[in-house]
């Protein structure tokens, strides 16, 4: 068996971490800005010097392919190296670096496999700036067009399409020209469960359907002081209405339904004036696609009333929704079995997180290997994941994508 | 009887609308900015056109003083000239402006009053940008040491006492060493009720108690995908919860009891983050004391009890914190009795907003008057006040300062 090396993807996960090096050990590399071209350029650098071929298409996907004894389609990995504002230094980063280090683990050994192997960074995973998220992933997909892609634009009105040229990563490949016969994604679980549960590798299942919506109240501005309750059109009253509902909603539903309300702006922002004007966002989770409808329309309809009581108006504005993603059951057994044979132990799990490898499944089998975050904690400074987990799940995937390489 | 000229009051109050003009028709200048400062020479300039003998304060309250047959102390009336962010162009500059055009009656009709008469506009009323608001007269009352005022600060760190001077408003006169026998000022209700009962003038009987708490929440940031409900440490989740919680309180507490969460910022504020921090404000107010430190120990006890649940911490710090003040009851009889025999409809009503009267209350007898709000709006560029009415408002504050100037 080949031994994937885990101190240089240590290596390489610190030295990626130390581009737009946040205080607290965390990276801040929103999509498409002047630190992402920077790890882009660093990662770029690492394919060539592995000998890959690098390629990069219209959407700003980097795919670096090492050739295979047969002209076949060629297995692939990879995530993504973009982050939140306040990311940490495993999230999607990890999955790429490994990929390359199973890639530096076949160089070694001299091996050439029978199919191609590509290593594959996307464009725009996190939907921090951009959105949709996992937008490099869904265009490579075939799921959104590459005009509409170019044409999504950040709070400050600047668009994928001119960033994209603008750091040098418009690429002349069609996106998903170069179609895998199976995809593996390795990331970390960024949630709590394996490190409570004391597990080593998430067998990953499926991934929960995402609903994100943005809404914008308008009330009236007043006096804080003289204005009577019962005359106040406060749009800010909404927004904090909604988000304990989403709460109530999540508990009485149970299950994997989750829902939070992570971005939220009042107008004018005064102590002693009733907002006039609120910007919020809700993001709804769900393994079943029926009860995350179910979940929407039960926010729609709190909203509805809220909105008639309080008399303001809200405009709602869908920013993703994509249904629950179900991958490849063939595949996910040969993560089980892989990690079984490493005499890892294994859980069975949705993953509560959107992730590149969903869109992925679209095209090809896909599963997805995960590895336990510390405390459950992620899109945090303190996102941590022990070394010899991450060198556990590496070497799933190294012999997960040995064995799809060399099979028929 | 002296006429005041009311198309005079109008053009003053367009003229000084015209600073810090925003759209819309309103104004923003906050306390102690170069807007503020432009309307401040202007005032000033109106002021020694008048003949007053202006004096400028330590705390940058300006005073034109306009003297008497013998040498008394004064008969004062006055407000402010600093605005909210979004403001109106009646809410303080009206009762300064017609303290001028009061003046202007008795100059044009060469009066020589037997007490000398003040007009002034006291520094920081709004507290839209230093804390407290109503600094200015707080400090002439004696309620507030110069030292302290001149230390609070904005939240750009830059302070009251650095920007008096820069604007060139850091006066050498004591606040409050003139001492006046009465204190009448004239304001814009600022709340609906005249408006609605379609009645002229507000005899200000009281002022509501004032509790301004800002609260900064702690939690923990995680990814709002896969991190289950019960483990969640969310900041933003509280903030909610206390607005909703403060709107349940004013309605089960009713009389004049409001409840406002004004202000409110998460971070990292991003859609699919649980927020690890959220700021925000408290504003409660009642007529009564007892009622008023009631709500606050109900919110302090709510905001204990869903921090405890969530697993957040919480800090508070009181911003502003004023016990409901009574006017001297023989001069609000004066009020009334004005306005009737100028044959206007009158209400006894409290005050819902601060004022700078308030504040004097504790230096002399003092009360206001109010004149109807459009629709109650107020801290919004929509407020607006008939023509008609201030007229009338401004006739009965000329009509009780000369009653004064010219009394025991």
């Amino acid at each position: 068996m080949l031994r994937l090396d885990e101190w240089r993807l240590l290596d390489a996960l610190d030295e990626l971490a130390g581009i737009g090096a946040i205080e607290g050990g965390g990276s801040a590399r929103l999509a498409l800005t002047d630190d992402d071209k920077v790890g882009r350029d660093l990662v770029v650098g690492w394919m060539k010097a592995l000998h890959l071929d690098v390629r990069i298409d219209a959407i700003g996907n980097v795919i670096g392919l090492r050739a295979g004894a047969e002209n076949l389609p060629p297995v692939m990995t990879g995530s993504h190296i973009d982050t939140v504002r306040t990311g940490g230094r495993y999230d999607g980063n990890y999955g790429v670096l490994a990929g390359l280090e199973v890639v530096r683990a076949l160089n070694e050994a001299k091996v050439t496999t029978r199919r191609p192997i590509a290593v594959a960074f996307f464009t725009n995973e996190e939907g921090a700036r951009f959105q949709p998220d996992m937008l490099g992933s869904l265009v490579y997909a075939g799921g959104l067009g590459l005009n509409e892609a170019y044409a999504a634009a950040d709070k400050d009105g600047r668009s994928v399409g001119d960033e994209l040229r603008r750091i040098g990563y418009l690429g002349s490949a069609k996106p998903g020209a170069l179609r895998p016969v199976a995809f593996v994604e390795l990331h970390i679980e960024q949630g709590p469960i394996l490190d409570e549960e004391n597990v080593q590798i998430g067998v990953v299942e499926s991934v929960q359907g995402i609903s994100w919506t943005e809404y914008t109240v308008t009330g009236v501005s007043n006096h804080a002081g003289t204005t009577p309750m019962r005359l106040r059109r406060d749009a800010g009253y909404l927004a904090a209405a909604v988000n304990v509902f989403a709460r109530r909603l999540a508990w009485e539903m149970g299950g994997h339904q989750v829902a939070t309300v992570g971005s939220l702006s009042l107008r004018p922002n005064l102590i002693n004036v009733v907002p006039n004007h609120a910007t919020f966002t809700v993001d709804l989770r769900n393994t079943d696609e029926d009860k995350l409808k179910e979940a929407e329309a039960r926010v729609a309809a709190h909203i509805a009333e809220v909105a008639k009581q309080e008399r303001v108006e809200v405009a709602a504005k869908v920013l993703a929704r994509f249904e629950p993603v179900i991958f490849d059951a063939g595949l996910v057994d040969r993560v089980e079995h892989h990690a079984k044979a490493l005499s890892l132990s294994t859980r069975r799990m949705p993953s509560g997180a959107g992730h590149d490898a969903q869109m992925m499944q679209r095209l090809c089998p896909t599963a997805m290997i995960f590895v336990p975050s510390v405390a459950g904690l992620s899109h945090n400074v303190k996102e941590h994941t022990e070394a010899a987990d991450l060198a556990a799940g590496a070497q799933v995937l190294l012999n997960l994508m040995v064995e799809l390489a060399e099979g028929a």
